[in-house]
């Protein structure tokens, strides 16, 4: 449709349904649902109008294509202008194959195969009915106590941008209009919502302005750079406000100064929860606030039902607020192509073809690989060899909660366990499986047990981590080590001197005392989805090349967090002085840098880097800087690694991070092999938030560092020079 | 002098004698010092002109009549226009006679005790011949892992004005020209260094200016109207940008806002640091960065001495703001009576009657036993009846290290450890001493004497805690439980199951698991200064009865950090819909509360609050309410109270504290007797900074809360109407 036939559609619509166009319900909500009618407990306490339900523009949760045809039929019968209804889901790491959480994800810094999972979990959605999902989550995370870190690619805000768009282009492909196999994305959660203080979720935010945008908002704005059809608001306050009545957020910056023409969706609840902030007296207030600050649906409150109206009778809303919200979500249903086919790509036949099919399944068992991160591997104890008798010994061993939180449609029965991965490539006689405890739980009968089978052996691989539970949203620990009966595990097996593997399930960066001490290799496996155990298998066996990367520091221990790469010198950096110096910015009893560091992950093989250099040492806004270092696989397998570019400006008006990606490349090497890998560098890439939030570069001197990760570079420098003008 | 005089005399400077004054060196640069010439290391780099040490304005660190009058003399004698020298140096808390670190002065709640500890430092030190303190220090403190939390009066910005104004006038008196038993104050650090990420000394901050102004700044503006002559720079970034180059907190807030006409000193070195922050490429820029920003006199670098001669001689820099620097310092010396009388109080006959006399002595004991807050005393374990066997085991049983860090010319052999504070109030028979362990150490053989000792006492008193390194600058912490070493001897007396008392001996909230649920009492005592046994024995047998109250949360563990009361609510507080609910901010293995609150301490007696009463529900801008409230003291002994005025605006543009404190009393009562306690609270009171930054409030309800702690209150609420116009 063309925007005049949408506003002639408005301009026919009643208040009462383009009030409904602006709220979105779950399914019992809905007639032809499974659940349907199903309003209990706090739904029931919404007290949504009867004479609303019919009009409700947007369902949420709804799935599978029998489900989602039976909803939209019966809702367009009931819809006097046949609008039809948009439904909306979580789809963030997969649909039901289930991929590594998107922290592991970014830990392949593959862009194609992060594009692709998003790809094929659209696929899989789609054809199930499902319109939009809620990803990607492009939060910024320096705190490994929030529970949902692992739904970030990590730290960086460089990064995190580039995982973002290609997100976005996995799940919108480039026709939402015509290719049914995608779905719209809603980028979340706008804006700052990662730094929720003390990592406990949905905790106050407070920062300037200049580290918003610095920051927090780029990987926002790739995402719409790339297309993002929705944003949704952050639970959180953003500098006392919260971000779903946060007026400068959403009308300033994202319309006005973004240019934002695209629906903004409020989180589950955040609504009416401005409330509880203390910002909103009572329901209508929150109403008020939200749709005057831009919120244009409410999700799963009642504040838009019971007040929208009276405040526009009164006179007390202007209703353009209204129609501009109710024209947006039009729109995006338009771009949906659901006013030339409201059921889009639902299709129960393709849907048993397309849902967890054998290539999906493929894809999984590879990007699980390939986001396995190898942290430590004394006397190259992995790969190992399958002649070996191996004891398989954890919580984890045998475990299929290897999904991740927001798996919703991920069945746990269609993973694969470790021990199951394991034995697929092993005689089973070589295999002996053995939990030795619970995930939280000591138990001494199978510690012995477990002992007994670690003795009979050559090689201990201990299955350890974290219980879904444990992390994801409302997630956050104050302890970020392995729970004490896995800890008292660890120690018992070290105890033997056996050649151990610690492989590990979870959904943070770890506090890795107790663990990382006692055992010759860790893999940091991450949840790692469907075809966890098999993937993983591929990398313990030596099938696959680990080539992951952290993308998120892991601290010393709690009471070091904030740790992360690009923090700043300060004026008293360690070391620069004499080491014995006490007056520098330094803990008496830790490090400042982080255990193991981002961009840090170890291979099979090794990576030679030499020959670093660069086309000019003057760079000018025409002139950039092309760099040139040689990689060279001087082990015994081939490999993968990711080269690492870096720059510091030395001198700021504002202080610079000590280290900034601004690029990185992922190749492979046979072994012997050597390549030049190119960068090139520009003026662009120098800019940044000055303190009156201009962004532009400073004249002078930067450091340019090329290295296999934040802290192992090799360094040289050059100048900008700006032309008079500039 | 008049203004006329100053600038007069200003005018007939020269480049070098103006700039001479505002550079501050150490004591070995300056003929007549006991250390003269003794320029090595750090000192030596500064590469200051020998043309420029006579004319040097202020000195750091000098101390006692004899060198300080010494030092004056010689000064003068090179002095063309007989301009004196400044004497400043860090009496922070007590010169020679040292009370309780800050955070234990807070602690007591009683403003005019700690008027009275700096009117007593400042005698001590002007009779010594010092003429500015580095004092009071009123950064907001919220973690614990700062190592200057021990410097700081708390997490409240309200408190922490009441103190700065209460110290400056103890510092300052009524009239420093003519009193000459007083010294000039100096505020620091300006500002926000209580924020240091991660608690790591030093390192950067970062906040919105909305939530500088509401938290950190406050008492920073109260010292300014108390009259505090001297502001220092912080060594940290506000918002990337250095304090000593943040020419929007000096030159606007400061002086154009504030209208601040006082003298603006860097902290030690920070001018040069602005080099490794990053914003000045060499001393040269970092000159030019400090002073246009504001610094008027650049502490132990040199940046100043080497440049800003060149700096005006090429029209880089307008001679004019090295005139107004200079204007202001001279402004200084005469406000302080220098011109008149360059030696000032410095007396090396009244030095010896006054510094550390019995007077002084007893004010310490007086307020350390005021400081100490009882976290802990089950079965009324304390007082202890003198006519018990008593163990006093532990690393700080016969301690002296308990004058904290920053008692500069405290002398530890004078303080009183708690075994010679007991001994003097007890037969010597009834007390076994012996340490058990070294602070760090655990050692077999002393731990088994310790038991042996316990066993054949009725009562077990621990003396535990940090040695001052582990506190105080650059003492940042990632544990905040004591050593493990202690924690060893507390579970092994526990196990004895003798009545246990602990006392602490520490500068920052501990995580005290290990130590809380071990014993039966815990006192803790912080470092309480030169009569810090004498005082703690004073409570441990009943003579004094504890009345302290926590300025800084303790929290459950350094997981939790950053825990203060005046959070804010989030819009999914915990508790409020179900105690089952997942899906609200918490965490997973922690409570969100601090383990002991702000405002908690208990006393030998009990007390009980009733009858709160307004004097009206409605507030308006002319009709403050009128706060009452019954305290009755409903145990046996005699105590002091302090009763804790709070208020919640219930609904703000900007989201407002759970709790914000705006008044307290302290009262001392008798068994039995009860008293109406008023407050009155005015629609002032309620003002707070709205997003645009103005300051004002809001009309609505609010909660008003009175009690014993930020916890434990009765509540009631009123309105606020405003007029129209208001």
């Amino acid at each position: 449709m063309k925007v005049n036939q949408i506003k002639d559609l408005v301009s026919k619509m009643t208040l009462d349904e383009k009030i409904g166009q602006v709220i979105q319900l779950a399914t019992p909500f809905f007639k032809g649902a499974s659940d349907e009618g199903q309003i209990t407990g706090p739904m029931k306490e919404m007290h949504i109008p009867d004479n609303m339900l019919q009009h409700i523009g947007s369902v949420l949760g709804a799935s599978g294509a029998k489900e989602t045809r039976s909803i939209q039929e019966r809702y367009l019968q009931d819809s006097r202008l046949r609008i039809p209804l948009l439904i909306m889901s979580d789809i963030i790491h997969g649909y039901k194959t289930i991929f590594p959480v998107p922290l592991a994800i970014g830990s392949s810094w593959d862009l194609e195969l992060a594009e692709k999972s998003a790809t094929i979990a659209a696929k899989e959605a789609a054809v199930s009915g499902v319109h939009v999902t809620f990803a990607p989550m492009v939060d910024l995370v320096r705190d490994p106590r929030w529970g949902r870190v692992m739904e970030s690619t990590g730290e960086d805000s460089y990064l995190n941008s580039a995982f973002a768009k290609a997100q976005v282009r996995g799940f919108q492909g480039s026709d939402l209009k015509h290719d049914h196999e995608s779905v719209a994305s809603c980028v979340k959660h706008f804006a700052g919502y990662g730094a929720a203080e003390g990592g406990r979720d949905y905790n106050t935010v407070n920062m300037s302005e200049r580290e918003l945008r610095e920051s927090y908002l780029p990987a926002f704005k790739a995402a719409l750079e790339a297309g993002s059809k929705l944003v949704m608001t952050a639970f959180n306050t953003v500098d006392g406000i919260p971000a779903s009545a946060n007026k400068s957020l959403m009308r300033d910056l994202l319309r006005e100064e973004w240019n934002f023409d695209g629906v903004v969706i409020s989180d589950w609840g955040a609504v009416k929860e401005l409330i509880p902030h203390g910002v909103a007296a009572d329901e209508k207030e929150a109403a008020m606030k939200a749709i005057t600050a831009g919120v244009d649906i409410e999700m799963m409150t009642g504040c838009y039902a019971n007040h929208l109206q009276q405040l526009i009778e009164t006179n007390e809303m202007d209703v353009e607020l209204l129609n501009e919200a109710v024209i947006r979500i039009l729109e995006l249903k338009d771009e949906l192509g659901l006013f030339d086919d409201p059921y889009r790509g639902a299709d129960e036949k393709r849907e048993a073809e397309v849902v967890m099919c054998s290539a999906h399944r493929k894809a999984a068992r590879d990007i699980a690989a390939k986001s396995c991160v190898l942290l430590k591997n004394e006397q190259d104890v992995l790969p190992l060899a399958t002649t070996q008798k191996m004891a398989l010994i954890g919580p984890f061993a045998n475990s299929n909660d290897i999904l991740g939180p927001w798996s919703w449609l991920g069945d746990k029965n269609e993973a694969i366990p470790l021990d199951v991965g394991m034995r697929n490539q092993l005689p089973a006689s070589q295999l002996y499986v053995a939990n030795g405890c619970g995930v939280n739980n000591h138990c001494e009968q199978d510690l012995s047990k477990a002992i007994e089978l670690a003795k009979q052996s050559d090689v201990v691989v201990l299955a350890l981590g974290e219980s879904s539970e444990m992390s994801g949203e409302a997630g956050s620990r104050t302890n970020i080590q392995l729970p004490q009966a896995q800890l008292h595990l660890v120690a018992a097996v070290a105890k033997l001197g056996k050649p151990t593997v610690a492989v590990l399930f979870n959904g943070r960066p770890l506090d890795l005392h107790g663990v990382v001490d006692q055992v010759d290799a860790v893999l940091e496996a991450w949840y790692p989805g469907t075809e966890g155990g098999t993937a993983i298998a591929d990398i313990l066996f030596g099938n696959v090349n680990p080539s992951g990367k952290l993308t998120m520091s892991f601290p010393y221990n709690v009471g070091q967090i904030p740790v992360y790469y690009n923090s700043y010198n300060t004026g008293r950096p360690q070391g620069t002085i004499n080491a014995q110096e006490r007056y520098v910015s330094q803990y008496l009893d830790c490090p400042n840098e982080a255990l193991f560091p981002f961009g840090y992950g170890l291979s099979y093989t090794h990576f030679k880097y030499s020959d670093l250099e660069l086309s000019s040492d003057l760079m000018t806004p025409d002139k950039p800087i092309t760099v040139k270092v040689k990689v060279t696989n001087a082990g015994d397998v081939a490999g993968e690694e990711v080269i690492q570019l870096y720059i510091r400006d030395l001198v700021g008006e504002v202080v610079r991070p000590l280290k900034e990606l601004k690029g990185f490349q992922k190749i492979s090497l046979q072994p012997g092999e050597e390549r030049v890998v190119m960068f090139t560098l520009t003026e662009e890439q120098l800019r940044y938030h000055h303190a009156d939030l201009s962004y532009h570069s400073d004249e002078g001197r930067f450091d340019l560092c090329v290295g296999a990760n934040s802290q192992d570079v090799m360094a040289l420098s050059f100048n900008l020079h700006k032309t008079k003008g500039e």
